[in-house]
């Protein structure tokens, strides 16, 4: 049996071209213009990578994958893996000395099984085409962070991504079977199983979902599908005079036994923002909006149930029981993050409470906007917890468009996550620590546990390699 | 940021008294009585330690158990979680030179949220008495093994345990938010979260989960609920004139979208078994039956789907919408160990495969008989694919009532195992690897994936000192 550190290094002095290495083996698959290598500074947090890669290589297999981790691992050149570039922690942002591994290419569907409730696919496809493509069988992968149509399902694993329905459907944790891993020395690992039990070993697959880049490069998943649900969709728009009163609104609904597939709060000032992007009418002042959906069998039965808790709450509440007229309705949640951009520069963060902390978690919000002088407009996913608190500031890009977070900004964020901690809550539902949030990791898992995290790195990766510097990072 | 190796050791010279510093520390609950120490050798599976442990720990509380690991760490001595012993794989069983440390006096709920859906519980309390508490409040923790009356928690969790239910409401892996985990050393990690999304760092809560013991002790479990599901139960009772007809059956439920509670498939031999055991009129030669519920607020609808579908795959269907006499016939499959016991000494075995490879499996199990010349009745949790093989044969136990699996069972049961992988399917659905079925483990995994997980364990437990023997055991 044989080790992770037995394979044999390439024959290579320590002061080879990495790049005429790449191209040797991999050929015009490696791009070493500027356009591509300034793109891979960057993800859509705003954040980007001092300095350029070396090279993006444009993987179309896994062959490729394993060529490149070989050439990397022979001359102690840094790997950073990204998709579509959709993250907002910077965890896929490769810059100076780096080989940014693109496997936005490989994007094939292998297999679907619909006996089995399964598919096998590449890494890169998007969660929007992968989905378009299961729905002509009548089959759904559930989870859907609001970046489905840009993101792929490989970042989507890296990051542990969540999205609206998670409280009833599940988050990427739930819906993945297997992976297939390269290691930082190239060999291939297959991991998990296709079957819906499986306790052989450690659960390895978990294990590589949410480890943004740091253990191996995903190239390839076995997902577990869904049936798509069948029936009637109903969509509740309430709206109440404050958040708080919102917040409390959802958390009854949770307390209350019902299960609706989406549950999203917008205070005043998201509203607000996309009210004028979307240019309709202006909300209420200080008015703050739930809008959710049942579907399944008891739609219309869990909506009026909703609708009343609902109206108890002190909510003014509209239901409709037409898909169409319910996506309409969405759409004032989907606009929040173009309507955000109207506003100034944007630090989206991603804490995560307990559902039941939903109004205090919006209190301390309040209280930190105060204390700071600084402007949050908050979405929430209610349904599980999750809040989106955009902070809002002025900053001035570089000439590759890229703006620092200011400190006062950061030293705000700081309270808030804190805060969230405070409450029983996480750092980050569903974007990953990447680079922003490396800083206060520790706080969370605490020294030994971060320390234990990052020796199971060092397993899968002894040279540390992969993505250095992101999540582990001193 | 202190790293697991730097905990200073004890001052304890090599060839310590283990057990007298043991009771320095924890007094009666060091248990040396050889009835203590003789249970503890054996669990459900028929396999038993070869000796007898040095001690039985009956922790009472988290201190215990880091007191226990504390002076394991320093004399070097190996330490055997146990529960209440009901495992299948002989995973907790003690032998010559350990300690066996039983958390099954720890068995506190701790808290209960029904509206952020969780409790906090200790391990070892049964996973039966848990539910019938959760009950009281309208609530339920989703994992069922069929050992549920019996087993805890912590077992359940060290396992990865499946159940009856679980296509349809999931397995352990799915209903656990975070454990708190006392290392080798004796340190305390709080793994995890309370909330339903959480991605920061690496997840070690599912790392855990499967582990059997040899990460560390789980003296604590943040465990995700759901609500009882209200309205009909409707249960159908299926006959086919043999288990290959059923088994086609039951992948033709699953294509056809349905998603029963529960889908239970008994071969003839089983059936045969448990009517005489019963005391019901003999079944017909040869037939096979398969036991489905549904339920939720279309349970009626559903169920009479499903028995067009079995109708039209040569079944003759019952269908009841009687809770009680939904319980009688499913009765039928819970008294399967029993009967089993009535026709001689077995080895129940728990292979799964995709679900649509049902009837090929059930070609194969025939095979195996007829070639190895062996019994081998098997109950199938046909809804997800995993299959209770359980090989019969005479054997004359010990002075302990263990007996050993004699050499021709074992060639037999290693040929139906490969069939399974040959079939896309895994070693072990819900039981574990523990000692039974660690020389099969580096036929799924790979060489490579072996070795990368036994050098996780080693992170945890640099020492080796957690369970060694079981699961990577050369």
């Amino acid at each position: 049996m044989s080790g992770p550190q037995t394979t044999p290094p390439l024959p290579v002095s320590e002061d080879a071209d990495v790049v005429a290495l790449l191209r040797a083996a991999l050929g015009d698959r490696v791009d070493t213009t500027d356009a591509a290598r300034h793109d891979a500074r960057a993800d859509k947090s705003g954040h980007a990578a001092s300095g350029m890669p070396l090279a993006v290589v444009h993987a179309a297999s896994v062959s490729d994958v394993q060529e490149t981790l070989r050439i990397a691992t022979a001359t102690g050149t840094p790997v950073v893996t990204r998709g579509a570039g959709t993250g907002l922690a910077g965890g896929a942002n490769a810059g100076a000395g780096e080989i940014a591994l693109s496997v936005r290419g490989m994007q094939r569907i292998v297999e679907v099984r619909p006996d089995d409730l399964l598919a096998v696919v590449e890494p890169g496809i998007l969660n929007g085409d992968l989905n378009a493509a299961l729905a002509e069988q009548g089959l759904w992968w559930a989870p859907d962070p609001a970046s489905r149509a840009i993101s792929t399902v490989g970042g989507n694993i890296a990051t542990g991504a969540g999205g609206l329905l998670c409280a009833k459907y599940g988050v990427v944790r739930d819906a993945v079977l297997g992976v297939d891993l390269v290691l930082a020395d190239g060999r291939l690992l297959r991991l998990g199983h296709r079957t819906v039990k499986g306790v052989t070993g450690l659960d390895l697959t978990s294990l590589v979902i949410g480890s943004e880049g740091t253990l191996g490069v995903v190239v390839g998943a076995t997902l577990k599908l869904r049936r798509l649900i069948p029936g009637e969709v109903c969509t509740l728009a309430a709206t109440f005079p404050d958040v708080r009163t919102a917040a409390v609104a959802s958390s009854a609904v949770t307390a209350s036994g019902a299960q609706p597939a989406i549950m999203e709060l917008m205070d005043a000032a998201s509203l607000a923002a996309v009210h004028a992007l979307l240019q309709l009418d202006p909300p209420t002042a200080g008015a703050a909006q739930l809008t959710i959906q049942t579907d399944g069998p008891a739609a219309g039965e869990e909506a009026e149930r909703i609708a009343d808790v609902l109206r108890s709450s002190g909510g003014t509440v509209a239901v409709s029981h037409d898909r169409e007229e319910g996506e309409r309705l969405l759409a004032i949640r989907r606009s929040m993050h173009p309507a955000m951009e109207t506003l100034g520069t944007t630090l989206i963060e991603d804490v995560s409470v307990p559902r039941s902390a939903l109004p205090a978690m919006f209190d301390e919000i309040a209280r930190v906007e105060r204390e700071h002088g600084v402007v949050i407009p908050t979405v929430a996913h209610a349904g599980d917890g999750n809040l989106h608190p955009n902070f809002i500031f002025d900053a001035v890009p570089d000439e590759g468009g890229v703006v620092e977070v200011p400190d006062h900004i950061w030293a705000a964020a700081d309270d808030l996550f804190r805060a969230a901690l405070r409450l029983g809550g996480t750092l980050t539902g569903e974007h990953g620590i990447g680079v922003l949030k490396r800083r206060w990791l520790v706080d969370e898992l605490g020294g030994d546990q971060w320390e234990l995290q990052r020796q199971i790195t060092r397993v899968f990766d002894p040279a540390g390699i992969l993505n250095p510097g992101k999540v582990f990072a001193p």
